[in-house]
């Protein structure tokens, strides 16, 4: 019997529910990959003269060919929000034509966005939206063009003599400055939240962190890049020597300490904390989304304020600390570090996104939390 | 010897030039595929398990599989500009992992950017630096949410009280609203004009010319498509009713006819012919590069206007007319439409892309020729 269900979740053949639509992240017209309302979705190529086809989508799944060449596969129910995923042909791991792609895992990916049943706060809606600018700007650090987005709130260019506040929001590794509006929808979010009067009116600056050499994306080209998948040395100065500035003389913003957010997804996570604490005086509002490492020491971190609960709420407007529940080992280290904080009495707030793991719905449900904490007192 | 040519150019196996390297349209870090200075491509790519690899890119071309489970080939030399391109494996057409992608022929697609020796004016220079904006407005005639790209110059939030002309710039079917941006690098070579004094500060408006179902982008989603390949019946009314309006309000523009030009590539082209016929009230300037189809009659053309050279020029500021030297056939009509323009005495101008067909190079240098133009009196 369990042997059974083993192999009917690895190597499903049902046919799609009849009331299976084709994912909203496919290219427009594709009828394939759908999506039942199991939340199974089902796969199809045509690849007539390929030995052997799979796809990738956290498990991985045999397809069976059809007498048309076609050769397809229902998974089992997926978890809901997006997953990267992929088709191996013949041993070879490419991208479905079927899917649009997103930049992850370090190279251009297919993903399947699975819908979340009664959730819809990363929906396009009929609100006022805000826009999502791409600014080429030269970093002196960097000695090089670089590029990043830029998230202005929908009344931005109505109220020529209101400043806003600013988030800095950067994403994880092997992804890059285009994660968070993409697969991310950090704009979406932001609409929605603004329109409904949770969220201040905020401009949000999505760089990129510099990543390894090949694990970076088009923002990157040209600087802040670090061997080895770690976090780049550069990325850090980059921000504080010259985006912070460029964003400052460029947009209205309020360019005060109390008025800048710093927060970040995995890899953004661990270098929110690295960046945080050398640069206190710059960010009072700090959000760390599933980070994996990196946590501040509680008798040292932050210069040693963590170690004064007292002190530390009052320069610390914000400490934001999230991850999914799914999330196990080094990648669940967010917990962990949340309990030492609970045990020490730093005052802090703590998020789990239910039943997802280390992946981007847990990031947009942690900014849907974080962003109407921000700026509030 | 000329089969030997021949077989020579299909199946090329000899290595790259020494002085090659990582096209720079590959995803960060990817060496290959790789360009020499003959322009030669060399492309690899690990399928130790695949029967067949070929390159689809102009030409298609066999890989040679090696020892270590990688397949090359070095193709002959290309023709400068970006391309599309594919992987055939076993038969079924995918991406290259080590490229990025660029949604094209109503998919996402692999691109090789094969530079240009001495021609630099779409290259990301150290000069002042316009934005894109991802603009998201509700079109009552699509009855959904629209998704353009919205270029404004340089100066444009240091100096609010400026209003500016706006060029509307259309895409060619199969490709969406991010084409002019992405492949065709519209904000750069405007940046470059404007900076060198070269192109008057303009706003440049990017939608989605609302392809045949299946053949649409994003920003298409949910309106404008027309099925079998036609230009929508939707767009030009989306463009007229929606679109036009929206950005007035929104943007600092100069709304009347003598500040408004609507241009378009290929099926953009078309539209253009389409639109302008029909709306002459609305756009004072009229570009189109390698239409397809659609040229307006000389006798009958702009309510007849175009039967009246003298009262077509004092109407239509200016008429360009652009194709690459390497189209033939229907896609070379325009050439023809030129002549014809020539003979009649009708007031226009002609650009013709050298050694290019038609792909983003002709319509790059198109734009480039066509900006410095436009608004001039």
């Amino acid at each position: 019997m369990l042997l059974l269900a083993g192999s009917r979740s690895w190597a499903q053949t049902n046919a799609p529910a009849d009331d299976s639509k084709p994912a909203s992240s496919n290219v427009p017209g594709q009828q394939y990959p759908r999506i039942d309302s199991e939340l199974r979705a089902t796969f199809r190529i045509k690849a007539p003269e390929a030995q052997k086809v799979q796809v990738s989508v956290g498990a991985t799944y045999n397809l069976t060919k059809g007498e048309d060449g076609f050769w397809t596969v229902t998974t089992k129910p997926l978890v809901v929000g997006f997953h990267y995923y992929w088709i191996v042909i013949d041993g070879v791991t490419v991208n479905d034509p079927a899917s649009e792609t997103f930049f992850g895992v370090s190279k251009v990916s297919s993903g399947i966005e699975v819908p979340s049943p009664g959730e819809d706060f990363y929906a396009v809606k009929a609100v006022p939206h805000g826009e999502v600018r791409a600014r080429w700007y030269f970093s002196k650090t960097a000695n090089a063009t670089r590029h990043c987005f830029v998230y202005t709130p929908p009344d931005y260019d109505r109220k020529p003599r209101l400043r806003y506040p600013v988030l800095y929001l950067q994403h994880g590794m092997g992804e890059d400055v285009r994660g968070w509006s993409t697969q991310g929808r950090a704009n979406i979010i932001l609409d929605n939240l603004i329109a409904a009067g949770k969220a201040k009116p905020i401009i949000i600056v999505m760089e990129d962190g510099g990543i390894a050499a090949g694990m970076g994306g088009r923002g990157s080209r040209g600087g802040g890049a670090a061997p080895g998948g770690a976090p780049a040395a550069g990325f850090p100065q980059i921000l504080i020597n010259d985006t912070i500035p460029m964003i400052d003389a460029t947009y209205r913003t309020i360019s005060d300490r109390e008025h800048r957010a710093l927060a970040g997804l995995s890899m953004g996570g661990t270098q929110t904390y690295q960046i945080t604490q050398a640069n206190l005086d710059q960010f009072a509002w700090i959000g760390t989304f599933s980070a994996p490492f990196g946590f501040p020491d509680l008798k040292t971190g932050y210069n040693g304020l963590l170690a004064d609960p007292k002190a530390f709420a009052k320069q610390v407007k914000l400490l934001f600390v999230s991850m999914g529940t799914e999330e196990a080992g080094r990648m669940g280290g967010s917990k962990t570090f949340h309990e030492a904080l609970e045990k020490a009495g730093v005052k802090h707030v703590y998020y789990e996104s239910p039943g997802t793991a280390h992946e981007w719905q847990t990031w947009r449900r942690s900014l849907h939390e974080m962003a109407p904490l921000l700026f509030q007192n």
